[in-house]
């Protein structure tokens, strides 16, 4: 039985997104057991909403009566919210009363909570946010996306170490190509951390293939990009107003007048598979790794089905022992 | 009259497209006149074949012995190909024959040849790469696109001076507004570089609106976007792939079947409009700011198209004095 505890107040949307996309796991995996932490009686009453489907009796609730704020000081949630969902909802990973939670608070808030409660795993420096990008052939895993804005060349081979791991455990890529993100031009090829990074994941037994560029996160010939949060954070919301502007563009091109509006409801069919294809709702759910224990986070933003993928991407890594097999494979790389 | 040198050898199609885009750009511009740099026979058959054009009598022709690899090291091109195209036409810009010179050659070439010929301008310790990106509202100006791999404050205030002279002389922008590229998360709200850079750019008399996200580049809140070269090159390469992949997706979506062959035959003058509207080679042309003479750098894989439009930034650039207002803009804003 898999126990996996979700914060369901800290999101934007409120507990109904969080109960909803937790019940509708519950109904796809038999073997899973959720915690739902928060307000008892706004929970217990979402969850009435589902009392007649069998599977909701593997929900349970645990009280927990503060709420950190999405714009809140991490340092201050940490500080003085001792009582809230997040907080108690990590605390169940540590307890040991789950194996994983969820959350879809905010990041600073969390990521302090998480590096307070459950500590790094032995040999890993910093937590890094990883999370899978999709690419012309499948997805490239892309960390960090921005816990750690400056980087040592060792935390960056740390990261191609969990990239790897989570690759090979969530992903079933064999000997995942780890590539470090670096700039192109021949007169500033990169820094001297870089440098030294590219150097670690040379001598490891990681399946290094070297500098990538940008693009290369979308091509898909790297299975794993490792970067320090700054760069990381900055390309990932690039990526995300790249695409709604071009959503936008192809919005006002279709509904420009008669002529493209019936053009457009021609290729509807075609328009809603391709917004399928690129529904950001599917990657939802970016993992805090090298933790000793799964905290993923959801988007803040997320509706129940992305919620779901969130706690379907917590689901795959406790059954995969991600966090174990980051121990073994840099214990292994540092000739332990 | 507006005299601009063409290095028409570098770049990875040959002289034909930049005659042609020479050609494209004299017919339109009465005011214009053209060096073509490069081997002076094959440039005059390629301009031979628009003799009988009256505004070909403005194209003359520089012979060059040499041409500069596309993954030539820039130290080495520097030393031993003073004879290269692109040392011809950054020379030219020197000696004041032409005002200013464009090359589809190499990134680290052009730079390296541009900063030890022109040398930057007083007040301005290193040059930077700077181009115009689209947005929900126009396009947002972003540097630097990748000469510098870090920078120090002093360098990022420098950008933010160049950029909002270009945003005012060539794009007509008041009072535009800069911005500086930072990551969201709380906890790590940037490093001390940018939260230094962001204290000389409040205490200066340019608009600064503050820490912008990756995202804010497609939304268009912003006229300036500053950031080091590291940062700014990764998220224009990281935009390419995106760009790319979602063409590639709406291209298999629309070929899957006789049914949406059908519905493509019905979208294809939106689709059309919409490839148009997102057509790179309308923002080919990047300035290499801060030199003392404009330097464009087009992309080396560009078409006629593309090329033009580098040519024509370089016009607007001599016409609207580029350099010569950015050394007035931070002699105002040093107090000298």
């Amino acid at each position: 039985m898999t126990r996996i505890a979700v914060d369901a107040m800290s999101g934007d949307r409120g507990a109904r997104v969080a109960v909803d996309a937790a019940l509708s796991c519950l109904a796809a995996h038999a073997d899973l057991e959720i915690v739902l932490v928060g307000d008892e009686a706004a929970l217990k009453t979402e969850i009435a909403r589902h009392r007649k489907k069998a599977h909701a009796e593997r929900a349970s609730v645990r009280h927990a009566g503060e709420v950190v704020g999405m714009c809140e000081s991490p340092a201050r949630s940490l500080r003085q919210k001792k009582d809230s969902s997040m907080r108690v909802a990590i605390n169940l990973v540590h307890g040991g009363e789950v194996q994983a939670c969820v959350s879809a608070g905010n990041t600073g808030a969390l990521m302090a909570t998480a590096r307070f409660v459950l500590k790094t795993l032995s040999g890993i420096d910093r937590p890094a946010i990883i999370s899978p990008i999709p690419s012309q052939r499948g997805h490239t895993l892309m960390l960090d996306l921005g816990a750690n804005a400056e980087c040592t060349p060792e935390q960056l081979f740390q990261f191609g170490v969990m990239g790897a791991v989570l690759a090979t455990a969530v992903h079933g890529i064999e000997s995942p190509r780890v590539g470090l993100l670096n700039i192109g031009a021949e007169e500033i090829k990169g820094n001297l951390q870089i440098q030294q990074a590219g150097k670690l994941l040379s001598d490891s037994q990681l399946n290094y293939i070297g500098f990538v560029e940008g693009d290369d996160i979308y091509i898909g010939d790297v299975d794993v990009v490792v970067c320090d949060g700054f760069v990381g954070n900055v390309a990932l919301k690039t990526s995300e107003g790249l695409g709604k502007l071009i959503a936008q563009f192809l919005r006002e091109e279709f509904s420009r007048n008669a002529l493209t509006r019936t053009a457009a409801f021609f290729a509807l069919p075609v328009l809603k598979a391709f917004r399928l294809r690129v529904d950001p709702r599917q990657y939802n759910g970016a993992t805090f790794v090298g933790l000793q224990g799964t905290v993923i986070k959801s988007h803040g933003d997320a509706d129940a089905v992305a919620f779901a993928s969130a706690i379907n991407v917590a689901r795959m890594e406790v059954e995969q022992r991600v966090p174990e097999r980051i121990r073994e494979l840099l214990a292994e790389n540092l000739g332990e």
